[in-house]
């Protein structure tokens, strides 16, 4: 076998069975393989940021990495954005690059790049693959690095002759690092300054925020009384009706000053301690208020889950039940639609088990609170805050699980950095319903620019954050890409329209006009 | 005034008129400056990737450098692919990236990337920006840099507190770097050169394309029989009807071989000697065969027009008149569409002094050879080979020469790469008139994968390589971001959509259905 065969042997083998891709010619015989070797699912993007955060909703939901073919350094640049989310997930991802063949990398080609230079800054791991017969152990290692505690991106450069080479061997998985066990005086302390805290607050990090992490986290908060807390923009959270509830770090710094100013312990549990999302004149950095005692339990690198049940098991039997939220589902909105009529109408529609990818911005609050009491599901957020992660990450998600139904609820603005994943919905007949939050502005950087002293925006500043003028259609865009839709005006418009998608097997897009 | 305000005057003293721009929150005092400095004209795009194209056909037609806002690591990289494709064709841009301020690096914040990593590559000029009295000479720097011969992108850093900080001071318009003056002992060897030679070839760099460059180029062919040539893809040839006939280096590898076969010199002005564009099992790399010499007059780097001219006058007078294209306008096609007919149907009703950007790959020969004796216009191509560039590019082309109608011949599958150009064109109301090559398929990839030896593409490949199930309603998608549109299935029925097309003020799209 060549060495494309040989990588992508080794990666199925090693458990990939998804391809996300937006090839060039430098791939075709990575493409070739996947023909020849098959068991890996082709799933095709129309642009490269698609691909990447496709694989990142993927691997959100389905905990392992699907595989993203990306072409030289340009198709991989288109990328960066979504990569860059994932790395700050902690997502798995392995990544190959097709590259000019190592021969004519000195004639320093049109399509010549410093792909190193591009990578490094997104990727956990990152390696300029050898010739063909070391291509199968690269790939391998390449998985093996991706699936590894924290995960992460794995980027692996191939050469075209590396690819075509003959000699190709494939290699069976090798085994990912595993995290580092609790530290047993780690868990005695944070036991200890639990039970001497008034107010304590636990920060979980992204490997507690499935079922069993939150049933663990729920059995410390009723031991001691603690509340619960995610980071701002969580990689994944179970939530809704009979689930923990658990509160998000807010957005702007001196939000988060304020509500851990209530607060005596922090707990870090497999998170870091919270920083601002910008700076600000005269604005703090980091974000943990003196009269806070923050306390590392596990670090993201650590094996959380297992010290959050060491903490547990530390803390004996629960002296309160947990606090859940209540099963009543929210009511339907009726009358204008805004922010929040818009997230109670989400709220209270979404079906049981719905996986809801939230990139609704300055929408996402107003949603957020109004879905404590929703039906069950599960919750992704823009980890990373580079926009255009929503479309494709509901994609992958939707290619992870696909029994379920999928829920962008998406802000205009950064949907049009991704929209090209709506084709990709249409192509593989996923269960995606978007919901266009059209505010017709960037509105969060109307807030920024009040923020930075303008109270009245000039005209270049009105311009760059105003999208009305010509308005974006969102339906007569979806319909470009195959996804039928419709546009809501009203809070019982948008009811109606709802029911329509969720009943509509496929993709379906709500434009609702706020 | 603060460092932002003292960055943008500098900027617009030293002469730049037009911001291309998609902010974040770290760029609102940039913005805010804007306003306070005036004189420079905001154009927003929905998508970094139309940003930087935008500022590409901006150079290629200004001969300036227009100003690229940028949001960060994450907004940077999605302007990358254009920002190689402006590398390659040395043209000018003055690229600020707001990042966080320098206070807030330590703390790792969820945007925080390395910058520097990401920008080198394709930067000819890259600093992090001082404090705000330091802010005003960066930016001069910046455009001096940019400006200089061969012209590049010009990246400065802005940490968010150099931009609000007091104690910014402007500073007057730098020197450009002067390109060399030519080397009088290569023009006396050019000249003896080309006396000796049989069949000589001059390949012509980006600066010799305009009508002055190419009337000096004509007298050199006049005096030397030696036949013209420019790269595979010209930053910005001035054609048609008039004009001296220019062949076009061709895509694949044999093709120049075989072109260069019947040469037995090749004169480089400005230019570099041609290498494969991609390496091939067994192929060459670089493409300049045995018997045939190549020299060169002047380098990408050095003052070409001046070498050139300089030739011309030590070969005296011509011997021969040049050889110019045809006045006769090329025939209107009937019957079916095909490329051939498709390229035509341009040719022929393209208006003079049409800009004609030409990413339209496999139908763009057709078009090239169609448009020989067209009415006199500006071909600008792909560059860098990145594609999703003929959409922005088409959109800056516009906003530098108000006054001529911009014709974008679009493949559909690099289109939809930054389709957000659209909204540019309509919120400008630019004069732009998008023609989609709807082939439906990555059809050079086909060619391709048969080049890799997949004479038969299996499940893999044909999904990847295949824009159907479900196809693209171009008009449809076109309508979501308010340019008009419509589709044409028949040769007749394209002429008739040319026709309505051109009539329309204001950007406009032709789907034509291949």
């Amino acid at each position: 076998m060549n060495g494309a065969e040989a990588a992508i042997q080794s990666l199925r083998d090693g458990g990939v069975e998804v391809c996300f891709a937006n090839p060039g010619t430098t791939e075709m015989h990575l493409v070739a393989a996947l023909d020849a070797v098959g068991g890996i699912r082709p799933v095709p993007a129309l642009f490269e940021g698609v691909v990447t955060g496709a694989a990142d909703g993927y691997a959100r939901m389905a905990g392992r990495p699907a595989l993203s073919l990306l072409h030289l350094g340009p198709g991989f640049a288109n990328g960066i954005a979504n990569l860059h989310n994932a790395r700050r997930a902690g997502l798995p991802q392995v990544v190959l690059i097709g590259d000019h063949a190592s021969w004519h990398a000195d004639a320093d080609a049109p399509l010549a790049s410093d792909v190193e230079s591009l990578a490094r800054p997104v990727s956990a791991w990152l390696r300029r693959a050898g010739p063909a017969p070391q291509l199968g152990r690269d790939a391998a290692e390449a998985l093996a690095a991706a699936r590894s505690v924290p995960g992460g991106v794995a980027t692996l450069i191939v050469p075209a002759d590396s690819a075509w080479g003959d000699g190709g061997r494939a290699v069976a998985a090798l085994p990912p690092t595993v995290a580092p066990a609790p530290d047993g005086a780690r868990v005695d302390e944070a036991a200890r300054a639990l039970r001497e805290a008034a107010r304590p607050l636990l920060l979980l990090g992204p490997q507690l925020l499935d079922e069993a992490g939150l049933a663990c986290a729920a059995r410390v908060a009723a031991a001691s009384e603690a509340r619960l807390a995610v980071d701002t923009f969580p990689v994944r959270l179970e939530r809704g009706a009979g689930r923990p509830a658990v509160e998000k770090i807010p957005y702007f710094p001196e939000q988060v000053l304020e509500m851990l100013a209530s607060v005596d312990l922090l707990l870090l549990v497999g998170a870091r301690a919270p920083v601002a999302f910008f700076g600000y004149p005269g604005g703090a950095s980091r974000l943990v208020p003196e009269g806070c005692r923050a306390l590392e339990l596990a670090s993201p690198e650590q094996d959380a889950p297992a010290a959050l049940a060491a903490l547990a098991d530390a803390l004996g039997t629960a002296a309160h039940l947990p606090p859940v939220a209540a099963a009543a589902p929210p009511g339907l909105p009726t009358g204008a639609l805004d922010p929040r009529s818009l997230g109670a109408a989400v709220a209270a529609l979404q079906p049981e088990g719905a996986i809801v990818v939230e990139e609704a911005l300055t929408c996402g609050l107003p949603y957020w609170l109004g879905s404590v009491n929703a039906a069950p599901h599960t919750y992704l957020a823009l980890t990373g805050g580079a926009i255009g992660q929503g479309p494709p990450s509901a994609t992958g998600a939707a290619i992870a699980c696909p029994d379920r139904p999928v829920i962008d609820l998406q802000a205009d603005g950064s949907g049009m950095y991704t929209l090209q994943a709506l084709w990709t919905q249409a192509r593989e007949s996923l269960d995606v319903k978007t919901i266009v939050c059209a505010n017709r502005s960037y509105r969060i950087l109307r807030i920024e620019l009040a923020r930075a002293g303008v109270a009245e925006p000039g005209p270049a500043a009105t311009r760059f954050t105003e999208l009305s003028d010509p308005a974006l259609d969102w339906v007569s865009l979806a319909r470009g890409m195959g996804v039928p839709g419709e546009r809501a005006d009203s809070a019982d418009a948008l009811v109606a329209s709802l029911r329509r998608a969720l009943a509509t097997p496929g993709p379906y897009l709500v434009e609702a006009l706020l």
